[in-house]
């Protein structure tokens, strides 16, 4: 079945960047800008601009975009070839991974659901890989070994904004070039140049992960970490009450096209397996899941029927299939959960709760706790990184930074040392609802009691009073602890608290959360983030309508916005807009200033201090009007 | 002509909080709140909470809503019975107030308009005031002789939510009644209780303005300082491409009804002084203009022939009609304007661009510098208060915090001062774009600069990136600023920089403004600001979905996300949504954990140190499940 290909968008083109070895090919998004005209009529070229671009191969009108097919495993050959990893026959497939009692049930069940008629995804003879016995064939385990793997390469490449900026910023007015007043950071340290090596020394130090599983061969290296862009990872999932794989896979190409880095898969219910089958073999970014939620399912929804061992059998069922990155919420122990008792809104987490009910009714520690090394070995086999869960983060203003939260956050600490001392990636996930005067303090406890491992965190929401604009409450506070070191959000959408996501919601969010992450990427003193606003900026003032929208961060909704008002074509050339109609145009008598200061041969300084009484004159008998 | 009536939002009542006078009675929102369900069945009640309310009569169900009548004058005795104020014929309507050449021309083009029927407000005898000879009626003056005016206690009690939250929390659990962290205050200092005493200092002091124009009786008193609640402003405005007079009044009503504070009528072209007069006779909320944009209609658009005399006589044919704030660019002196030559977005202020080219042409300070103290001594006339525009404010991330926007504002504070010594309330317009790092600078040069007149800002937008979506960069900003001391937020709606807003973009940017202004209330450390939040997560996690929905910031949204997936009546009262669907709750979880303490008759903590082995075991036989 092929599906519509992506609509590319405007004035953009697919290209792609060479690495040191033909495999090495690093996609971007160039987009092509008009010439800015000059006061006397002649043009002046500007360089077309380069966007880091998640949307995989689905941006690439040439691909085959054919869901059936999947993805090319471009990373295959550089997994195969660090002889670390050996083929596994692997997990035989049960009836219950997809919830179902028996493969009869299944079958039933399926005939009976036209809407799920993708249900078998056939990739004939996919191979599945594991490490070699003793070996750890994580990017945390090279990177120690000081390796640099194709994948680390990848990503100087796809990060380097700044070197690839050089040549864009000279067109532009020295003034534009950096800020004028030393950012203030809060403990990034971002190169002038980002080198293969920086990204292995990032990595090896903990401080930076590579979520890349050796079964996801369909990926496209990124990084998550302080001391690179701000990255943001969007969710998809069906639940018992709405959605169906269709859905889910298309919504996953829906949110890498706006920009989302990375994905958790958050089903629960029927056809988990498949569902995530599909969206694996079609995605182009790091995948997560928390695995718990698909372990309860193996126990009808009870949570004090979970084991170890359905645990453990779901952690290796969901590694074989290539899943990047696990939430697993070990941090949640036995002696905190009281601690929550008098919140004003308990446990909020659904992974958190799980624990919580498991640990009350056994009255025991939480066996995510007990079995983490057994986790880590697992998880070291198929580099899965961890994504270690703060299942007692605050769901409410009222809970901010309270005990629960921060005797959690002290155990995730404590668990990614020992994690880092097996070989396996971490990331520790932070909150949730906090005021804006309460964020700060959350990342630099998460900075000191997590030794530096990147934080990502769910917005944090920094108002409780605004269901339906979640996306914004908490694209504030993402902002900020963006700003002070998170190294990725978690998209919050605007029917957070309400309902589940559909496609326009995971839009809103997904934009909401890239402007939050540029903001923070500006504000971290990352002066090449800068030149997409500065091209922008300088669209705009120049009237180029059309590369303002096509540098936009959603190109489509500007230029909707613009028609609503003045859809004819000329518009889009016109030297004004609708805000002020066509004799009332500040951006045009500011351009006047310009070009009266460029006419007399003179920068306007020097006008103003040899006295302009003359000059001034001639301006106003030339009219003092632009486009005579 | 009746309106339809403002549908009041859902579980609300208007009530009239009285003063000392029976005139003072100041209206507000109270929710009302279902009862909680506890464990055993039996119900807690909750107590009403009450919310600030702008939509003023509007927002009265008993009130006539009738457009051509306008508001009743409630602050006309408050006015007359001070005695220093006379009653003028005012200034002889003409003409080119509105943009005709003749009044023959007038009413040829507003037959030929059909969508402008409602050109001509009709009340009859409306008086018009203005101060004695010698006297100045304004707040300020009142404050500085040590005098409460009913307005100043009118504003104490809408403030004052802090008293009027004690009762309500009580009801909540102790650990909700505060930040268990003290908030990091950038220097408000906002008292237990907000007494009239209180407001009266702050506005001699000149750190709080009440915009209150002796000729707007129908305005209900606010107040704009930052040691109270942080405000919004919302701009409407035609502009010779679209918009009618109908349109305006009722994006003004609408705008109330979302929370604006305040409201800026930025129209330009025909009708200008008849919008306005509609929109002040019917408008609760201080009204705010930029007289030189009427000043140049008056001279066909050609900012070079703009003199004192046309601009003085806007000022007065404005003061008379109610404005109650005026923004005036003086701070763009002739020395400034080259600062800008080399900016990448030049001058963006359509203000600072007129008076830019204005002093270009003549080569003369700006005439506004130069008659400062003849605009003092006309509002001084009417109390209108100053809002010292920004002209040159940055347009783009690159052009943030230069020399331009610097130097204009520590002319803003010598012009601060300068007005302070003859009586007018000020506050200082501020940016613009300014990335998150650069914001605080902001904030600290204009609390040094300008002597801690109140600040007023157009977000600022933290990236340039992101057009169709400037409600959310900006919010970013706003919500910083509004942390660090900024007493009003001047809002942005999703079509800033592509065209006009209609009703929908208004409401997603007052929406987004209310947000950026609580989550600075909040991190102001205002206690009581949290009660709502309390509130509304309380309801939230005892499922009163009803509730939830009432206490939002906008409940229309709210209910139509969540009925989008969950359209059954049944479903606002079920214990679960459409998240994790029935069987999958962590709510419903947490709350398990929580009875579970209950239930023991000791508290969680206590029972975890006991040792409870038994008592899981009890909670297991009990089937570990709530509502068996």
């Amino acid at each position: 079945m092929v599906t519509d290909k992506t609509s590319p968008f405007p004035k953009s083109a697919r290209i792609y960047v060479p690495g040191s070895r033909p495999d090495v090919r690093v996609p971007m998004r160039e987009i092509i800008l008009a010439p800015s005209r000059r006061p006397d009529g002649t043009l002046t070229p500007n360089d077309p601009l380069r966007v880091y671009d998640t949307s995989g191969p689905w941006g690439d009108t040439s691909f085959h975009h054919d869901v059936e097919l999947g993805l090319p495993a471009i990373r295959l050959p550089w997994v195969l070839e660090r002889n670390d990893i050996e083929a596994v026959p692997g997990r035989e497939l049960k009836p219950e991974d997809d919830g179902y009692l028996s493969w009869k049930h299944a079958e039933t069940a399926q005939r009976a659901t036209s809407r799920n008629r993708l249900v078998q995804f056939d990739r004939g003879n996919r191979q599945v890989y594991k490490g070699k016995p003793g070996q750890r064939p994580t990017q945390l385990a090279y990177a120690k070994q000081g390796i640099i793997t194709p994948e680390m390469e990848y990503i100087a490449i796809r990060e380097n904004q700044r070197v690839q900026a050089a040549r864009q910023e000279q067109a532009l007015p020295r003034h534009a070039l950096g800020f004028q007043h030393p950012g203030q950071s809060f403990g990034a340290a971002i190169p002038e140049e980002i080198t293969p090596e920086f990204v292995r020394s990032e990595v090896a130090r903990g401080r930076a992960i590579i979520p890349a599983n050796i079964n996801h061969p369909e990926l496209e290296p990124m990084i998550i970490g302080r001391n690179f862009l701000v990255k943001i990872n969007t969710n998809i999932g069906n639940s018992a009450v709405a959605s169906s794989i269709e859905e889910e896979v298309e919504k996953m190409r829906w949110s890498i096209k706006w920009g989302g880095d990375t994905l958790m898969d958050l089903s629960t219910g029927k056809n988990i397996h498949q569902t995530r089958e599909w969206i694996l073999r079609n995605c182009p970014v790091p995948v997560g899941t928390v695995p718990i939620y698909q372990a309860l399912e193996k126990v009808n929804g009870r949570a004090e029927d979970l084991t170890w061992e359905v645990f453990r059998d779901t952690l290796i069922e969901q590694a074989e299939q290539g899943v990047d990155y696990f939430t697993i919420h070990a941090g949640v122990r036995l002696a905190y959960i009281p601690m929550t008792a008098r919140r004003v809104t308990g446990i909020v987490s659904r992974g958190g709760s799980i624990l919580a009910k498991w640990c009350l009714s056994h009255h025991k520690e939480n066996f995510l706790y007990t079995h983490w090394d057994d986790i880590c070995d697992i998880m070291a086999a198929y580099d899965v990184s961890f994504s270690i869960g703060d299942g007692l983060r605050p769901g409410s203003i009222a809970d901010a930074n309270d005990e629960a939260q921060f005797a959690e956050l002290k155990t995730q600490g404590e668990l990614t040392k020992r994690a880092w001392d097996r070989g396996v990636q971490v990331m520790n996930e932070g909150p949730g609802h906090v005021p804006m005067h309460m964020i700060k303090e959350n990342m630099d406890k998460q900075l000191e009691w997590c030794h530096e491992a990147p934080f990502y965190t769910l917005g944090p929401l920094t108002t409780d009073i605004a269901p339906g604009y979640d996306h914004i409450t908490s694209a504030i506070g993402a902002a900020l602890i963006g700003w002070y070191g998170t190294a990725m959000l978690c998209y919050v959408t605007p029917k957070e608290h309400l309902g589940l996501p559909n496609k326009n919601d995971v839009r809103e969010g997904v934009i909401a959360y890239k402007i939050a992450a540029h903001a923070a990427d500006l504000a971290k003193g990352h002066p090449a983030a800068q030149r997409r606003d500065n091209a922008l900026s300088k669209a705009r003032f120049e009237f180029r309508w059309e590369d303002q929208f096509a540098l936009a961060l959603d190109p489509e909704r500007a230029q909707e916005y613009h028609d609503e008002t003045l859809p004819q074509d000329a518009a889009k050339t016109a030297h004004f807009c609708s805000m002020c109609g066509p004799n009332f145009c500040s951006m045009r008598i500011s351009d006047d200033i310009r070009k009266f200061a460029d006419a007399q041969g003179v920068s306007a300084e020097e006008a103003m201090q040899q006295g302009m009484a003359e000059k001034s004159k001639e301006f106003r008998e030339q009219g003092g009007e632009i486009y005579q």
